[in-house]
């Protein structure tokens, strides 16, 4: 696992809590073709409003410094300024200008950073920068999720080869909605490869409707999701502007990446015990196909029948009838497993629901919901309801 | 408590457990001005299509057949012929018209209903009408509901009382959308009251959407929610119209019977240790308004902080700005139990947030967001979210 010309480290800064690495910085030694995809909540988070002001202004960067523990989030202007001082820290310890740093931060909303412990940690993390600390920053940014998120893929094209290194988090306050420079997931990209400005934030864009913004938790989108995408260009091919078959080599490594993240997401998601595809078929529009899923994906009850391995499809049509998306009630068919339990709207019957039920015991499975009423799809994933989502979430802050 | 003219019976026709009520007839000797409210869900149950058809043709009804564990639902042709029989058969004892008897059901989406057992327990009910059968009626409603909902109001008008008795059920599947001839929750509504039809329904349709449509369990709008309000003029009092004195005081009673109905249901919401009421203030629109008090008393993590006693804000204005509501994120200010613990987006202190977190041990307890953004105002009723959700929910069928 190396990307050509990237290190990494992460430090036990005490942002929150002690004895665990909460403070990381990537760093690549030359200038990087940035995209960023952020949060459509209306309510931003300070490091967020400060990546998009500055990315408004460049897309060229070369560092991220990221804190879990704390979102600062609803810090107004201390806030604000509390990011320019970890840009104007860093700059000076990386030697780049304090616009080629981003800084992302996760963790509780309200409570401003404490600076004093930020800033040594960061001092700390610049001195011991390696290509294996990539993987320490990958520790640092986790939150109440379990379990490290990695993915990587290669291209190779014309001699050459290009590799895709992403990280994530992410496991509670997960319903990322983002657009262009918009989830409190984290995601980090780094490739060695050129790529053109405007096709790598597009590709990014594409690639974040396909996989973090089809993801669900909790329903809840966050202020603070980020998706960072940096390309230094070290792999010296030929420029990836969107024509070509390199571009499209790119785009779909890209894209897995993306979506091997996502799904480690959800089946870290808080207490989760299962992760679940749900794919609407026959919708009379994309935005009903859409629409459906989602509601499907964050039905309470649809959810905790997942937990309960019981295959209550009267939930899941309640659900896709109030989504606001328009079929024929008495056209819909419905797979669990890859075993039908309705048709034309009426229930198969026991035994396919006792085989159905069966399938359930898997850890993953897929439910099919086909309308039957137009020829669009949209598919989306999500995971069960558990007592532990509960207790995770009851005791959050105590 | 009693509404003249009406009686009621319920008896154990076994129409999915034993040993328990779950059947129950409401009859009135006298043909009532009737009006109603059903589910806005794309997929409605039998009975609810049933009784949408036949409130098409005539607005005097005599009779309510509902039974408890079989909601009726998705059960194609079969389903709404068993409400014929079931009319036809009530029509036979009681000595009325088939079109004069509305069917309600609630329970399990997709089962045919046992009919032998169904008719049966119909002739038993039918033959022990009585004016204290109505409270039985109103234990055989019930579902995962752990008490019997009811209120009653009584008004004084130029020496004439009339009387407005209302029963419900529904502790899960709970977020009714209710429209002109639309809820599983199930209310019933008798007086005595002698009142113009039009002026009945709008009344109703009014009550509904400042009651049952402004509360939540879930999240999850069934497929039979159904108000059915019977008024049998046997009060004789002048016909409320509309216009003058009598017509608002029957107007704000049967608002206050509407609302203590709703507000029992969110009480015994499944597994639910707190009501919270959140009234969003300072919105742009009533749209704003509404669409940000829904996502807050939807959301998983604002439930699940209730549940743990922590006034965890940031949860709060997070779902807030998902919402679709348009407002200044720094201009938000935030009540818990009526301590003030965010102004002007920020936190006000750790000592404002141990004030409203004792204010939380409470069973009862008001959240105040104000927008500082416009003049309109919202607000619903919500409970927490508990394990024991989960566990009632993930055991349902099984």
């Amino acid at each position: 696992m190396e990307v050509q010309g990237f290190t990494g480290a992460a430090v036990e800064a005490g942002i929150r809590y002690t004895g665990r690495l909460d403070l990381g910085v990537i760093y690549s030694k030359t200038s990087c073709v940035t995209a960023a995809t952020f949060t459509r909540n209306l309510v931003k988070a300070a490091p967020v409003l400060d990546s998009m002001a500055l990315m408004e202004k460049s897309r060229e960067f070369k560092a991220i410094v990221v804190n879990s523990g704390n979102a600062n989030a609803c810090t107004g202007k201390q806030g604000l300024q509390d990011c320019v001082a970890i840009r104007e820290k860093a700059a000076g310890l990386l030697g780049c200008h304090e616009d080629e740093v981003l800084v992302a931060s996760t963790g509780v909303i309200g409570a401003f950073l404490p600076m004093d412990k930020y800033l040594a940690g960061l001092e700390k993390a610049c001195a011991k920068l390696s290509p294996e600390g990539l993987l320490q920053v990958s520790e640092a940014i986790l939150t109440t999720d379990t379990r490290v998120k990695v993915a990587m893929r290669e291209v190779e094209n014309k001699g050459k080869t290009i590799n895709i290194f992403g990280m994530a988090k992410g496991a509670g306050m997960i319903a990322p909605d983002m657009g262009p420079p918009h989830a409190t997931m984290l995601a980090f990209i780094m490739t060695d490869a050129v790529v053109e400005p405007d096709f790598w934030q597009q590709t990014l864009q594409d690639g974040v409707d396909g996989s973090f913004n089809r993801i669900t938790v909790d329903g809840d989108t966050s202020t603070n999701d980020t998706v960072l995408a940096l390309a230094n260009g070290m792999a010296r091919n030929q420029v990836a502007d969107g024509y070509g078959e390199l571009s499209q080599q790119l785009a779909d490594a890209l894209g897995e990446v993306l979506q091997s993240l996502a799904q480690q997401i959800v089946m870290d998601g808080e207490g989760a015990t299962k992760c679940v595809t749900v794919r609407i078929k026959g919708a009379q529009s994309f935005e009903d196909a859409k629409r459906c899923a989602q509601t499907i994906c964050n039905s309470p009850l649809v959810k905790t029948a997942f937990f309960g391995e019981d295959p209550n499809w009267g939930r899941i049509i309640a659900a896709a009838g109030r989504s606001g998306a328009n079929f024929a009630p008495d056209a819909v068919a419905i797979a669990i497993g890859g075993v039908k339990v309705v048709e034309k709207g009426l229930p198969i019957g026991e035994e396919a629901e006792k085989m159905a039920s069966e399938q359930m015991k898997k850890h993953r499975f897929e439910v099919e919901v086909d309308l039957n009423s137009g020829d669009f799809d949209y598919s989306m994933l999500t995971c069960d309801l558990t007592r532990e989502y509960v207790d995770i979430n009851a005791d959050y802050r105590t």
